[in-house]
Order: structure tokens, then sequence, then C-alpha cells
């Protein structure tokens, strides 16, 4: 059994960090117009996993680079995850009323304010990404974050989820649909941090690959848990996606499967570090944890 | 009568450069997923008037820079400000069937493919930003733009016009609405112009100072021709503004007040050029026109 233990205080510790940022950087709640900004601390103050932000600290600790040169793109990746749920639980979307075990942004606030929150945390995490990288690779990170986001990344997954429910389950359909909606920023946030750190382009490389497959596997696992777990496990309704008609891992090629897919992208992942040696032992651990959690 | 018709064929050349270049950068609609591309392409090739592009580019020649090196950053503002007039429709804002004469976007398509689509054309703005931008001033333009898009401007604006539908008519927020909502984007626009073109800090305010009175002269004035314009004219609803109680500045100052702070404002810009001499020439008739304009 891998050492999670260490590997959660670490998640801790990045996600204090995270906390810390986001505090100190997002207008306050009191700022006129008061309710957007109420709206986007209400979301993205809201006991998430942070893994985003972690992905950051650690591709650029990993790479030799210091954690405090990664904190504002860290943050800028949740603010970005933060506004595709946002907008991802609309009524015209998901039309989720509960997230975390407490009712979504259009539930708490509105529809109007949920929209413009979303548009908001998306605007400010570029504002954020231009303070806060440094110099010599801002515009290049903020090009590359930008289309993992964008509609050949995450905002395109999103679009073929939506536009795909109730159709026959379709493998290809299901493995374009899982690479960009999650994979896409996830292995964008890892690759961020390598970059950061001004890590030579084998070592991003590297990174890279370990972020694409963790990604995926993080999304089948998603997908598994919403079969196998309950509603208690998850903190969210056990089983939707089936009743939704999603295309799914499960779905499309069976539990079996998915449980066999997901542990091979944890080892593909784990090997792509190899190369970075002994350093890389907190991404490995993560890996690991991607596919034994259960929540 | 000033020579408008100088303007228009110069407004005219902006457009027409500004959209062949939308088009080379736009992802192809038939490109998967392919709804949200086509949604995007419908929006933003819909027969908007482009002033903001036309803004950027005039803004940069004014101060001796090639129109060239201002082409990209022209259509990330009209692709920001596309995505605010596709989520601004939605039935949760302002439920807008039509625009300029067509289905808005969530009709056209559905409210999801809006959502998104609006999401992805604000995220291709930034990646246009990152891409084309001197590299010089890329990341602390980004910043500015993304501030003037977000909750002190434009997204701002916006929270505090919707959230004040109804409510007694009130000078001062009249001004704080119309300063975000539409005068923070406008400013930033003929300001990027500028320091693209690398002009010297002096200059940059001046024209930054001529953005903000014509942004707030331009929304007067649409507030005016909602009360005194046909809807054959505007090619939209007219009367609408007052149907919804939306704070305008003729409700909260009266007609005649508010022609004659229009006339004032274009007047203050101009005069904010004259450090810029006859170089400005283009710009000052921009700003007659937009007082002048009946549609």
């Amino acid at each position: 059994m891998p050492d999670f233990d260490r590997l959660l205080r670490e998640l801790q510790a990045c996600s204090q960090l995270a906390d810390a940022e986001l505090d100190r950087v997002l207008p306050r709640a009191d700022e006129p117009p008061r309710p957007i900004h109420e709206a986007m601390r209400y979301s993205l103050f809201s006991g998430g996993k942070r893994l985003r932000p972690a992905l950051v600290l650690m591709g650029c600790e990993t790479c030799g680079g210091e954690r405090s040169a990664a904190l504002p793109a860290a943050c800028a990746f949740e603010m970005i995850h933060t506004y595709s749920l946002v907008h991802d639980d609309l009524p015209a979307m998901d039309n989720d009323d509960f997230r975390r075990g407490r009712p979504t942004c259009h539930k708490a606030f509105d529809e109007a304010i949920a929209i413009l929150a979303g548009d908001a945390l998306l605007t400010h995490a570029f504002e954020l990404l231009a303070h806060g990288l440094p110099a010599s690779c801002a515009a290049s990170l903020i090009a590359e974050i930008a289309s993992a986001a964008g509609t050949s990344g995450m905002i395109g997954g999103q679009v073929a989820d939506v536009t795909s429910e109730r159709l026959p389950s379709d493998a290809a359909l299901v493995e374009f649909i899982h690479r960009r909606k999650t994979a896409a920023l996830i292995r964008q946030a890892v690759r961020t941090g390598a970059i950061i750190a001004a890590a030579p382009p084998d070592r991003v490389n590297a990174v890279s690959q370990y972020g694409e497959k963790i990604g995926l596997a993080f999304q089948i696992v998603d997908d598994i848990l919403d079969v196998e777990g309950t509603t208690e496990q998850l903190g969210k309704t056990a089983g939707k996606d089936a009743a939704r008609g999603k295309q799914t891992w499960p779905a499309a090629f069976g539990l079996q499967a998915s449980h066999r897919k997901a542990g091979e992208l944890v080892a593909q992942a784990k090997q792509a570090l190899e190369p970075l040696g002994s350093r890389a032992e907190m991404l490995c651990l993560l890996a690991d944890y991607i596919a034994a959690r259960r929540s």
C-alpha cells in the first residue's frame, strides 16, 4: 500500500497555500457590485479537492522550481476549473441543484449571477496569470492554457458531452470527451508547473504525458464511482450518469475493463516520470491515489 | 457637418481587415465538436459595427504604429464584445430572441451551446492576445484587458445592470453601470492600440481619456435611441429599456440633459486628443459620429 498519509499531508499543504492566495487575490465579497463577488467566493470556497493547484505546485517543485513562483498559476487553474463547474451546473446544462452537499451557484444566487460569476472567474484567471507568471514564459503559457480550456480542450469536451446524452454508447466518443473535458486541463496544470520551473523540454514532455494519463484515469475513476459508489460516499447523487444517458467509460467498455484501463493509465503515468527519478515520488503517489480514491 | 464619408470608408476598411483575420483564426465551422464552432461564427459574423476593432486599429495608427501589429488584439476585442452579447441575450439575463434582425445564439442553437460559445469566445480571445501581442507588452496588456472585462469593468457593469432593473432611477447607479458595462472596454480598445504602437505614457493617457469619454457617450446615445428611435431604424425593438425598467441616462436625467451630456463628452474626447494634433483627425471624426448616429 503506498504511503498516502504523506501525500495527503502534501495535498493539504498545497490546498492551504492556494486557499490563502485565492482569498488574497479575489475582490472582497462586499466590494460592489456585491452579488458577483459573493458568488465567486461561494463557488471557489466550497471544499474542493484543489487537485489542479496541487498539480501546478507539485509539477513545479518536481522540476526544481520554487512553489511560490507557481502559486498564481495554481490559483488560476482552480478558478478555471470552478468556472466550468458553475456553468456545467446550470439548468440548460447538467441542471444540478447540489455540489459537494451545498446548493449550486445558480441555486444559492440566481442564474444570471451564476452565468456572470463563471464568466468573471474565467476572466480573472487570465488576469492572475498575466500578473503572476514569470515574464519569460507568460505569453506562451497563457496561449497554452487558453487552448487547453478552449474548444480543442475543456469546452470542446463539454460540448461533446452535452450533445451526446442519450446517444448509443460510443467508445471513440467517450475517449474524445474524457481527453478534452478532464484530461486537457489536468495535463496543462502539471505541465504549467514544469514550465514555470524552467524545466528542459524532455522533462516538460515527461510531466505532460504523466498529466494526460492521470487526467484520463481520473475521469474513468469518476465514471466508475458513479456506478459503484454510494451517494453518501460521493457527496453527490450516485448513478446520475446512467440516468442521464451520459457517455461513460463503464457504459462503453464495461466496469472490469474500466478498472483495468485506470490501472494501466496510472502505471503509464508513473513510467513517464522515470527519467525524473526520486524527485517525482510525490507525483507517483498522486497517480496511485487517483486510482484508489473512493470519493 | 463633419466628413463622415471619409470616416465610413475607414471604418469599412477596418471592418474588412478584422473580418478576414477573425475568419482566419477561428476554428472552421465543421471542425468537431461542430455546433460550438458554428455558434461562435454565427454570433461573430452577424453584421456588427466592429467599433472595438476599429478603435484598436485607429488607436495604434494614430500613435504611429502599424495596423497589422494591432490586428490580433482588434479581433480579440470583438470576440470579448460578442461573448458578452451572447451571454446578455440568454433567457436568464435580458432574454432577447433577436439581435441585428437575426435569432440570438440560444435561439439559433440552444441555451447550452450559447453559454459554451460565449465561454469559448472569451477563452479564444485570450489565446489570440497571447499569440498576437508584441512580446514586450503582452503580459501587462492581457492583465489590463482582463481587468477591463472583469468585475471592476464590463462584467461588474452587467451585474449592476441586471440587478437594478425596476429599482427607482438612480443617477449615480446609471453612471456606475455605463462606465463599466460599456466605457471600460471601449476605453481599453483604443488604449490597447496606443500601447501596441509603443506610444509614450502621455499619449496613452490622452487616448485612454478619449476612449472613456466616447464610451460613455456611446451608451448615452444608445439610451437616447431606445427612446427616440424606431424599431426599424435600430434593427432591434425600440423602447425596451423603459419596458424593462432599466437604469438609463434619459430616465435619470431626462432626454434634454442626455443629449447635452453626450455632446459634452464628445467635446471632451476631442479635447483630450489635442496633444496628438492632426494625426488624431480620424478618432475625432469617430467621436462626432458616435454622437450623430441614428442606429
